[in-house]
Order: C-alpha cells, then sequence, then structure tokens
C-alpha cells in the first residue's frame, strides 16, 4: 500500500500497536486477539489492519514481535529521529520540553530531541532550558529548512497561534502539534494536529 | 436517537462543532458547507451527524445558530458545570490547572473548575495552586462519590498511573484525561481518554 493512501485513523492504530508491543516485554508471536487486547482495539481489526502491508502472521501462531515491531516502524517512518521545535516556553511549553527530554534521557532510542526553544518574552529569551536556549521568534529561521526531521509543537495563547503556524510552515516546519485552544488553516502538504485540553474535556464529559 | 448510543466519532464531531460555533461570532444561520469547514469536516458529514438528532435545518438556509448551539450543548452534556480533579502537581499537572483556570477567568460560562488537586509530594502538600490546596493522595476520598459532575487528570509518572485511576474510580470518578504515557485498564463504564504526546509526535513524524 502507498504509504501517503494509508488512512488516518489506521495511522493512528498503527502508532498505538507499535506503542504496546514496544512497551509489552512480549517476545516470540504475539495473536491479533492479544495483540487487539493490548492495543484496546478489536483482533479482526488488527488482522484487517496489518493484511494492508502484506503477510506478517502466521496462521495459528500469529505475528512474529520483533519483525512486527520493525516493520511498523518502518511503515511509520519510525526509524528516524525527529528534532522537536518547541514555540511558546510558557508552563505548557516548558511541561512538553521536559517531558520530552525526561523520556530521551530515560531511552536513548526515544527519536525526539528538543532541537529549538523560542518565544518573544523578553526575560526568557537567552536562559535556557534541558540545556536549549530560548531564542527570540524572530530567528525562527535558524532552524534551517530541511522540513524532513522535524515537527513544531505551538504553545501559544491562542492569539498568537496562526502567525507561529505560518512562520513556522514558512521555515520549513510540515508538521504540527497545536496546543493552542484555536482550529488552524494550514496549507495542502502541512499536518496540524490539535490537543485540546478543554475538548477533551468536553468529550469526557459526556460521557460521565 | 439514544444519548450513549452516539458513536464516539460523532461525540467527538458534535464537540468540535461545538467549539468553532461558540468561537465564531455568527449570527443568523450557519448553512452545513460552512459549518464544515470550520469544522474541518465535509458539508455531508455534517448534515448527517446533525440529522440524527431531529430536524434542526432549513432547507436552502442552514441551521439557526442559537438554537444550534444549545441543542448541541444540551445533546453533550455541555449545559453542566464539571469539577476537575487533577491527581499530580508535577509541571503537566501545574500547567494544566493554570490552563484551566485561566480559561475559567477569561470567560465565566466556561464550565470546568479545577476543585481538586493532588500530589504525593510532602514539600507540595498544604501549598495552594489557583487558590486551591495540594492535598496528599491519601485524601483523594475528599472528593465525595456523586459520579456525575467529576473528571479526573491523570498527570503522575507511567508507573503510578493505573494505581491512581484504580483509586479515583474507587471514588466514583467516571471520565479521566490520562497524560501519562501508558494504557490504563478500567472497568465498564469509566471512560479514558489518553492524551499521549509522544503518539501524537509519531503520528505527526508519519506525514512529515
Amino acid at each position: 500500500m502507498i504509504r501517503n493512501r494509508i488512512p488516518d485513523i489506521v495511522v493512528k492504530r498503527l502508532v498505538t500497536y507499535l506503542r504496546v508491543l514496544q512497551d509489552s516485554s512480549r517476545e516470540g508471536y504475539v495473536s491479533s486477539a492479544e495483540l487487539g487486547d493490548l492495543a484496546s482495539v478489536n483482533g479482526a481489526q488488527v488482522r484487517k489492519d496489518l493484511a494492508l502491508f502484506g503477510e506478517f502472521g502466521k496462521q495459528g501462531v500469529g505475528y512474529p514481535v520483533e519483525a512486527l515491531i520493525s516493520e511498523i516502524a518502518k511503515i511509520l517512518g519510525a526509524d528516524r529521529d525527529i528534532d522537536v521545535v518547541i514555540i511558546g516556553v510558557g508552563e505548557l511549553g516548558t511541561a512538553v520540553a521536559r517531558y520530552i527530554s525526561a523520556r530521551k534521557r530515560a531511552n536513548p532510542a526515544y527519536r525526539f530531541t528538543v532541537k529549538a526553544l523560542f518565544d518573544q518574552d523578553k526575560r526568557k529569551i537567552g536562559s535556557k532550558l534541558e540545556g536549549v536556549v530560548i531564542q527570540p521568534l524572530t530567528e525562527l529561521s535558524s532552524i534551517g529548512s530541511s522540513p524532513l526531521t522535524k515537527v513544531g509543537i505551538i504553545a501559544v495563547p491562542a492569539a498568537a497561534a496562526q502567525d507561529v503556524l505560518d512562520a513556522g510552515v514558512a521555515q520549513g516546519i510540515r508538521g504540527f502539534l497545536n496546543f493552542a485552544p484555536i482550529k488552524l488553516k494550514s496549507p495542502p502538504g502541512v499536518r496540524v494536529h490539535h490537543t485540546d485540553v478543554t475538548l477533551a474535556l468536553q468529550e469526557l464529559a459526556f460521557y460521565v
């Protein structure tokens, strides 16, 4: 299956399969039912998802864990290192930078690295967080323009978020995680994943 | 349509419709195409989603904005106030508490309130954040057991997250937002929404 034809929902599940397989200390083979159980997906769905990429499994035995991990990682491009550029070093930006750095320290194979930090607050500029100097937003061009290995994290107030996204796009960033509570417009080919605590709470509130 | 038969994916879209309608200063009528544009959903899907709940729209004119907002809010239960209980007052828990409180100050109609904070760090216990005293985890029972108006936010390290979830469930919390990088097991009737920066970055990395 052509890589950019994989439906978003399948990408989401593949990410989860990879994560639960990496987190479990399972060796040898895993059945679709077991993998489904770990990932909270039903077994038939697991088989369908994995069948999209050819013949992984062995009838009656399951999938070889190690090969499955490396195959999914390859499909997802999860075998590359990714530089993370955080824009907005308030409480949320700081928390995210600390979180990523802690994961990296705990596991050197963790492939995300906080590479650059930007803020417009003069009191923050020049100070360091997790060994990275906080730069003024006007220096965004310093990150270089290779789009293949970078994601941006937008952790500024809603009113500033669209400008920040546009500036990041102009510098070649093609994937953003947006924490600002606002829906952003992005050009084709640019991916924005919106993580909004209020929306998540609202969804939960429906169920409680 | 019976409330708990609404598919999760429709709930997710309804939350988005509500949010974009509330954020837009639109008055009068909105067409399905316009609403779809605001919510990044196609117009046919908007019509299909809203048709599940009866006849909202007017052929050729669209949906009356005010009535639509209050109808979706009613469906989602978004007309109730919800108490938020944050467990783990590290950087992420602090950032989330500040964010929710700031939203509440900016808009008194915002219906989430940080009601209780818990941590096991003796240096934090007894101090205040956003006017709320940080209590030891052992006091979790102080939140009372009415399940209808509470959600829990889990912002502890992965190793502690399952215990925290179990303790929250024992105290009657039925909805959780989990920031810990681990998949949690929950009993039927309990909803756990997993927000994981690494998973979100991994998903983005696929597209860049």
